[in-house]
C-alpha cells in the first residue's frame, strides 16, 4: 500500500489516506491499495473495528483528474465496442475497489473533514458509520466532469435515500453541501466540532471494539446484503460503456480547470 | 394538450397545469395530456430541463370528482369480473399517465404552492426535484374517498420512505400536512418563501441546464430504475379491481361534499 | 392470552402487554400470545383499528433473559447440526410472532413510554404507526448479549432506513437513544409529552376508525408487502443457526448482570 | 384428519387421500387435513421420508364442486369489495394448504394413478418427487370451470417450466394429457407400469430413508426456497378477488355437469 | 398495417405476416405494424384467440438487413454517447414491438413453417403457444451478423430454458436446428406434418375460443408476468448501446452476403 | 497451475484437469488453480473459446475426500460460531472457484467421459456448453457424504431445471445416472460416441472461434447474469455454516469407504 497507511492501535485498525498534497485525490494506485487493504485487515490478528480518515486538511478531493486522460487512450485498431469493453472492465475494477470497506469483516467508521468530493462520497457510502466535522463540505461532483457517479454513490445513497428530491438535486447540480445537509441526507449520522472529530470517532471505535466480535460480525454480514447492489452497479457500468465516450467530459474538465463556462451540444 | 400549457424558455421547458378554476384538479383529459407531454418534450429541440408548476393559487386539488361517477358506469350485461377488467385498464392507464414525469428524459423540477392533494402527490412523486412554498398544504387524500392511493404515492413515496410511521399515518388519516412535514417526509427538498418559489426553481433549472446533457441523461436513466416499481403498481391495480367496488366510496364522497359524517359498515 | 390484555372500546381494540413487574419483558408465552392475538382480533366483530401499549412505566424491556438458558439445553446425543435445526425453528417461530402486528388486518398504533429495548424494537417495527413520550428510551440491545437483532429490527428498520450510518451505529453499540433520535431515525413519527401519550394515540385511533374500512384494509394490504422481508428474515435465521452457538453470549450476559466488563476472544 | 390416513412404516410415513367414492376430490375438510398433516408428520418421531398416494382407482379428481356454491354465499349486506376480501382469505387459506407438502421437512414422494385433475396438480407440484403409472391422466382442469389455476399450478409448474408453449396449451385448453406428456412437461420424473407403481415409490422411499437426515433436510431447505413463490401466489389471489365473480363459472360448471356446450359472453 | 393482414373468422383473429417476397423479413414498418396490431385486436369486438402465421413458404427470415445500414447513419456532429442514446431508443422500440404478442389480452397461437430465423424467434417467444411443421428450420441467427439477440430471445428463451447447454450452443453458433430440436428446446410444443399445420392450429384456436374468456384472460394476465423480463430487456439494450458499434457487424454481414469467410480482430 | 494444464491451439484454449491417478478428484489446489486459470485465460492474447476436459478415463470423481478431514480441524479454543465463520469462508472460496468457468469472458465447452461425480457436476454447471460420451456416468454424490451440493449444483441446475421431480430424486438419492438421463435433465446438450467426443467438441470450438468475438462476448455477458445466483450461493453457504457440523458426514464417509451400511440418528 503506497497511498494508504495502516496502524494497529489495540484492537482498532487505523487506515489513513496519505496523499495530502493531492488533497487525497484518488489515483489508480489508491484503488489498488483499497483492495489490498481488505486482505491485510481481514488477516491481521484480532482487529475489532476500523477507523478511516484522510491526512491533511481534506478527506478526499475525488478522482485524480490528472490520470483521467490515460483511461481513454486505446490502440488505434480498437473499434468502439472493444474500447467499451476495456472501459467496462475498468469501471468494474473501480467499483470493486470502492466496495472494499464493506468487505472488511468488522465495522468501519469514517471521519470526514474539509472536502469530500465525487469519488470520496462513493467511498464512504460503503462504510458502516460516518461522522463529519462542522467544516466538512461535500459534492456529488461527477456531473461537473460530464458523467454520473458510477462507482457507488448513485447505487447506494440513491437507492436507499428517503429524500429522493434532495438526493437528485445534489446529483444533477453537483453543488457543495455542508455538514448539516449531509446529516439531513443521511450521509453522516453526526456532526462534530472540528477539533473533536478524532476523539469522537476513536471513542466510538473503542465502544464497538469492546462488544462481542461474533455479534458485530453477524450484524455486518446481514446489513451489507444490500438489495440488488451488485445488479445496480453492473447496470451502471454497462450504461457507462457508452456514456463515457462523450466530448462533454473534455469540455467540462477544461471549463473546470480554466474556470470558464462550458458549452455543451444538445443531445 | 388542453389542460397543460408548454413554453420553451431557452433550454428550459415550462409545463403548467392550466385548470385554475378547478384548482387544477385532474380530469381524464389531464391524464391524456400528461402522456402527450412526454412525447412533445422529448421531441422538442434541445430541452435540458423541465419545470412543472400549476397556474392559480393551488398546485393541484387531486382527482376531479365530478368525473368519478362515469368511471363506474358499465353496460348492464357485464358481470363483476368484466367490470373489474375495465377498471384495471383504467387504473393502468392513469398509472402510466402519472409516471410521465419520469419518462421525460431530462430532469423535472416541480414547484408547489397552495394545495397539493391526492393525485397531486401521486404526480409529483414521479418528478426528480420538488420545492414548495411555505404556504403549501398536502394531503394523501384518497382515504377520504374510501380508497388507497393507487397511482403512485403508495408505490413510490411509501416504498422508499424511511419514516414508515409518518407515511402510514398520513395515508390512513388523509390529514393535511404542511411544508415542514413534507420536508421531514422527504416529499420536498426545500421550503421557500411564497414569493420566491418561482425564482428558486428557475434558478435551479438554469443551473441544471448548464450541465452536461449526457451526464444528466445518464443520472436520470439510472435513478428512475426504481426497485420493482412496475410490479408494485401492477399489484395495486389488481387489488383495486375488487376494492373500488365498494359503497364506501359513494358514502365517503357524499359525506365529503355535504360536510357530513360518513358511516361505513364493518368489513 | 396470559401476558396480553385485550379490550374492545367502540371500534378500537386496545391490546396491552401485561407483565409490568418484568418491565413487560418478552417471555416465550408472550410470543405465543401475540400469535393468538392476531386471530382473536381479526375475528372480533367490527374492529377498525388497534392500539398497543405496555402497562406500567416501561413499554418493553426486551427478551426475558431468564428464559434464555433453556433455549440452549439440548439432549446430549444431538450433534451441532441437529441443535442448529432446533434453534432455526425457534427463531422462525419468534420471527413469526414478531410479525403479528402486520398480520392484523386493520392499522395498528403503538404508544411507547419508558424503556423500549431489544425485542421491543423488533416488535414495534411491524406496527403501522409509532408515537412515543418524551421520556422514552430505546436500545437495539442485542449486541449486548453477543448477538444480532434477528427477529425484525435489522430486517425492517435496517433495510428501509435512509440514515444507514445512524442505524448501524445504534446496532453495533447498543447504546440508549432518546425520543428525538428515534424520530430522526424514523422509528417514531411523533414525540408527545408523557401525560398526553394516551390521549394522542387514542385520538389518532378514533380518526382512523372513522375512515372507510375498505380503504384502510387496502392501504394496509399494500404497505405491508415489504420488499423481500420473508427472505431477509430467513437469511437471518439461517445465519444465527451457527452464530448463536458462541460463548460470547454467556460472557456478555454475565457481564451485563454483574455490571462487569466482558472480555471476548478474537474471531 | 378425516380425509387423510397416515401410517408409519419404519421410517417411512405413508399418507393416503381417503375419499375413494368421491375420486378423492378436494373438500374443504381435505384442505384443513393437509395443513394438520404437516404438524403431525413433523412431530412424529423419526420420519425420514413421506409417501403420498390416493386410495381407489384415481389419485384425485380436483376440487369437490359440490362445495363450490357455498363459497359464494355471502350476507346480502356485503358490497363487492367486502365479498372479495372473504374470497381472498379463502384462496390464501387454500394456497397455504396446497403448500403443505413443501413444509414437511423431509422429502415427499407422490405416486399417481388414474385421474389427477385440477387441484390434484396444484397439490403434487409442491411435492419433491412425482412418479405416475402408465394409465395416469392429467388435466389443468380449472379453465373448464371458468377460472385460472390459483392455488399452485400456474405459480410453480408455470414459472419454472421450460416448455412454456406446452404448459400454456394445457392451461388454456384444460385437455387431458397422459403419462408421457406429463414426463415431457416435467410434471413427473418416471412413468411406471400400473402394478409396479407402489413398489417403485416405496423402493425409492427406502433409498432416501437410508441417507443422512441432515443431508436430506439441508437439500429440502434449499430447493424449496422457490423464486418469489409467495409473491406469485399473492398476486394470483388478488387477481381472483375480482375474477371469480363471473357468471362464466356457473355457465361452465352447468355445461360440464349436463355435458352441454357452454356459451360465454364476450369480455 | 402495411405488412400485416388481419382477418376475423368467428371469434378467431387471424394475423398474417405479409412480405412473402422478402421471406417475411422484419422491416421497420413491420415493427410498427405489430405495435398497431395490439390496439386493433384488443379493441376488436369479441376476439377470443389470435392465430399468427406467415404467408409464403417461410415464417420469417429475421431482420431485413437492407434496412440495417440506415440505423447507423447519424449526423456527423454527434459524439459516441449521443449516438448510443439513439441506438438505445431504437432497441427499446423494437423490444416493445417484439413484446406485442404478450400484450394482446387473449391467447396467441403461432404456426411456423420453413425458416424462422433471428428476429423471427424473438417474435414467437412472446406468443403463448407455438406449433411448427416438420420442415421448419430455426436459427438464433444474430451471432452471424456479429451481435447478440437483443429483442427477446436471450431474455425469454434463455432465462427460462432448462437446457442451458443446448440454448447457449445455438446462440453462440447460430446453426440451423430443426423441428425436433425446437421441441426439445421447448421452443415449440408440437411438430405437425406440413400439410396439417394450418388445420391443427385452427383446431386448437377453436378449442380455446370455446372456453371462458374470463378464465383465459386471467391465465394470460398471470403467465405473462415473467420474472424481471423488463429489467432483462433493459440491461440488454444498455449493453448494446456500446456493443453494436463494432466493425464485426459490417464484416459479418459482408461475409454472409458474399458467402465468404469473415475474419474478425481479437477483443 | 499444478493440477490444470493449459494449451493454446490457434484461438482455442484447451484446459485439462490433470490428476488422472486420483480420477481428477478436486483437491484444494485444484480450486486455487481454477481461480488462477480465469486470469491466465482472460489475459492470454486472442483466445476465442475454451475447451475443458479431464485427462484419463474419468472426467472428475468429485471432492478429494482425503483432504476433507483437514477442513474440520480447528484450534481448540474456537467456539462453534467461530468455527462456522471459517467454514463459511471456505465454502465461499470454493463457490468462487466453481464459478470460474462463467468468469472466463469467452464461451467454455466441456467434454465429459467416464465418471462425473459430486463437485464435478458443480463445476460443469458453470460452463456454457456440455457434451458427454455415451459411457459417461453422473451422480449428485454429496448426499452420500451426508451433505447438500453447496458449490453450484443446487443453485444452478436446481433453480433453472424444469423437471424438478427428476432433479430432486437425483439430489436426494445420489444415484448414478447415465448420459441419456443427463440429456433429459438438461445437464448436457449432446451425447456422443466415446471415440468421437474429442472431435465433436473441438469442431464445435472451431465454429465458435470463427464467430464475431464481440457477438460472443455480448451473449456471454448476458446469459451469465443468472437470476439471484450470488444470493442463492450465499444462502447455501450460511446454511452449511451449521449443517456441515454433523456426525452424519463421518458416518457416511466411513460407510462409503468400508462399503458398509450407514446408520444415522434421527433429526
Amino acid at each position: 500500500m503506497q497511498t494508504l497507511v495502516g496502524t494497529k492501535k489495540g484492537q482498532i485498525y487505523h487506515l489513513e489516506i496519505n496523499r495530502p498534497k493531492q488533497l487525497n485525490a484518488m489515483s489508480g494506485q489508491l484503488f489498488q491499495d483499497f483492495k489490498a487493504a481488505v486482505d491485510i485487515i481481514n488477516q491481521t490478528d484480532d482487529v475489532r473495528v476500523v477507523v478511516l480518515t484522510g491526512r491533511g486538511k481534506h478527506f478526499c478531493a475525488g478522482l485524480d483528474l490528472k490520470e483521467a486522460p490515460q483511461m481513454f487512450q486505446f490502440p488505434d485498431e480498437l473499434d468502439q465496442a472493444r474500447r467499451s469493453i476495456r472501459i467496462y472492465d475498468l469501471i468494474k475494477d473501480w467499483q470493486f475497489a470502492m466496495t472494499s470497506l464493506s468487505r472488511i469483516r468488522v465495522p468501519v467508521i469514517v471521519g470526514i473533514q474539509g472536502y469530500c468530493l465525487g469519488g470520496g462520497i462513493d467511498l464512504i457510502t460503503s462504510a458502516d458509520i460516518r461522522y463529519c466535522s462542522e467544516d466538512a463540505n461535500f459534492s456529488i461532483k461527477e456531473i461537473d466532469i460530464g458523467m454520473a457517479a458510477d462507482i457507488g454513490t448513485l447505487q447506494r445513497l440513491g437507492v436507499q435515500n428517503a429524500n429522493t428530491s434532495l438526493f437528485r438535486e445534489l446529483a444533477y447540480t453537483g453543488r457543495i453541501f455542508n455538514a448539516q445537509e449531509a446529516l439531513q441526507l443521511g450521509l453522516v449520522s453526526k456532526v462534530v466540532k472540528s477539533d473533536q472529530l478524532n476523539d469522537e470517532i476513536f471513542k466510538l471505535a473503542e465502544t464497538i471494539a469492546s462488544k462481542s466480535p461474533v455479534g458485530c460480525y453477524t450484524i455486518k454480514s446481514i446489513v451489507t446484503r444490500e438489495q440488488n447492489l451488485d445488479s445496480h452497479l453492473d447496470v451502471m457500468a454497462r450504461t457507462n460503456m457508452a456514456m463515457l465516450f462523450t466530448n462533454d467530459m473534455a469540455t467540462a474538465i477544461t471549463a473546470s480547470m480554466t474556470k470558464g463556462k462550458a458549452e455543451f451540444p444538445k443531445l
